[in-house]
């Protein structure tokens, strides 16, 4: 029996935290998962009033069983540095190599093309490596500020996280029913990770014969991501491409009010990870009932499956479903209904 | 009076490039450009017949008014190493900063998006820094091929050129109706490259009070392309990210058969770069005459625009926008014209 650490987080992270704190009551009741919750108080007005402090980010992992991660941003941070610092500090840190993020379409009008005609067509995930590229923050500054000014940023690939990553994308492709993985790199224009990429994809692809392999450069999945989002199953990429090529995903089943994440640690059963919303805090809807809880609720779906709680995930799962194939949704899908009335409806399905 | 450096490349490059040597006789008869052209041989069969050799690239900036650059790539040849060292070596060693990269709408049904009601809706133009960034080739490896395999790859940015693309992409949004240039960077992880851009960006403004300037991380701009195309005008990014932004644009307006591209260095007066269609060589389609010659006939016409031939590149985008308005298209238009009918029909019309 374990306790999750909740961070609420900034502007709409609050009032979507509480809608998955509801649901999790209910599932609580259902079926006895047996997990606490505690609340973390880390958000922009926690970093403003202590200033720019260290956080004991191991002793989270030792502590909690999972992080409930509410979206954090605030305009009076630049860059969103307090974001960085917890998002960032826990991938790594806790070496949360694995990003896992799903796209599913369940409504054809959520899809803004034309040419997909089947839910069935969007239904993909994309597998990001989470710790390292340029993300380790690695580089430097020559001449700052002044003529002769060069910044040099340099991307981190090591054989060790990229397996793990890997390994991660093999498995759920073999996992679902189309068995197909796509590599996206940039190999053509980064003769240094573009190998360790390529190389290590073809080693693994040998113990996954099952898995259909295939590869593309990340321009050209940017397109096909419109062009043919029917083409894709599983899609593993390293930090940066991943980022970009899932935000973009999420755009082809609702946007980021629909698009969850789940960062892992593969090898470790004692911490089963961060779950988090992709979308950020919205400072400009916060408290103003327009918010999607459905984001944070599904990555909330995607820890209680992450811990093997199966049958409490199938039951958010159909519950989430049931949901997007209604009518009582927020403003981003369409809908006039509140956070707290989509809350309800969830809590209500399951 | 100079001498047009035509490059037909592999795959359907040569076939395409064809049309635009029609188009360009028939603008020679109209206009009087006096421009004269010169085929260079440089393709996969000549690397692969004279191996991996230097190009005097230098030589070509001297010798030539510009290049008219056919797609470049084949199966034959790993991460077609001939098409970088040809097209990363113009951009490169011409220091062709510039990268313009149009996406404009000419017919509702070429847009995927079921939100978008109106061509006006997707005018914008990717402008690319195209000479550095990852594209530098700085990196290294350690422990190559063995477990503790470390990849680094470094992104190299100066303000030199960062500055002339943001110059470039300031005296673009000037010049168009409604005034707006967006940097697209990833400030908020790259912490070298971040700081620089913003930097030069916000300097540079000062001096464009007309210039409505915002900003996106990449991930949002992303979604955003989707989400609502219409917010865009100019876009101005690193090399990395406008590689990855203006693929994914083109397919707002008909896909790669309808992408253009210009490369050039803002202060050359004697070279007006290097012109080529985004799209690759194609194999799968090579002689079989589906190829789209719309891209590289467009490309040939922002040449025109570069050179200060105004009334000959109105010319060539009048007959673009009028074969791009009917239906006598190629397949990836949803028609059933070959790759030579489009082409006679863009002389006809000019
Ligand atoms: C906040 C930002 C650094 C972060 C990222 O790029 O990883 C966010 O965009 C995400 O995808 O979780
Ligand atoms: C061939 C490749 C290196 C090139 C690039 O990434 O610049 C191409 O994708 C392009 O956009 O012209």
């Amino acid at each position: 029996m374990s306790t999750l650490a909740v961070i609420p987080g900034d502007g709409i992270g609050p009032e979507v935290m509480a809608e998955v704190l509801k649901v999790h009551a209910v599932v609580e009741d259902a079926f006895g998962t047996g997990l606490k919750t505690e609340v973390l108080p880390y958000s922009a007005d926690w970093f403003l009033e202590h200033g720019d402090v260290e956080i004991d980010i191991p002793a989270i992992g030792r502590t909690y069983g999972a992080v409930l991660l509410g979206a954090l941003g605030d305009p009076r941070i630049p860059d969103n540095r307090h974001a960085i610092r917890i998002i960032g500090g826990l991938r790594q840190q806790l070496e949360l190599s694995v990003n896992l993020r799903p796209v599913r379409l369940r409504t054809l009008a959520h899809c803004p093309l034309k040419h997909v005609r089947d839910v069935g067509d969007v239904d993909l995930v994309v597998v990001r490596e989470n710790t390292e590229d340029v993300y380790v923050g690695v580089g430097g500054t020559v001449r700052g500020g002044r003529p002769g000014h060069v910044a040099m940023e340099v991307g981190v690939h090591t054989r060790w996280a990229v397996d793990r990553a890997l390994e991660a994308a093999f498995e759920l492709a073999r996992s679902r029913p189309r068995h197909r993985l796509t590599l996206v790199d940039k190999s053509n224009a980064m003769p240094s990770a573009g190998p360790l990429w390529q190389s290590r994809f073809r080693a693994l692809a040998a113990s996954y014969p099952d898995v259909a392999c295939d590869h593309l450069y990340v321009d050209a999945a940017a397109m096909e991501l419109i062009r043919n989002p029917a083409r894709f199953d599983v899609v593993v990429a390293s930090n940066l491409f991943g980022d970009i090529l899932s935000d973009e995903a999420s755009m082809l089943a609702g946007g980021l009010g629909v698009a969850p994440s789940a960062s892992y640690d593969p090898e470790d059963t004692s911490f089963f990870g961060v779950f988090e919303a992709v979308h950020g805090s919205a400072p400009d809807i916060a408290g103003t009932g327009r918010a999607n809880p459905l984001a944070s609720v599904m990555s909330y779906s995607l820890m209680l499956d992450r811990m093997g709680l199966r049958a409490a995930h199938r039951a958010v799962e159909r519950a989430v479903d049931e949901v997007l194939r209604g009518d009582l949704l927020t403003p981003d899908l369409g809908g006039t209904a509140r956070t707290d009335e989509v809350g309800d409806l969830i809590c209500r399905a399951i």
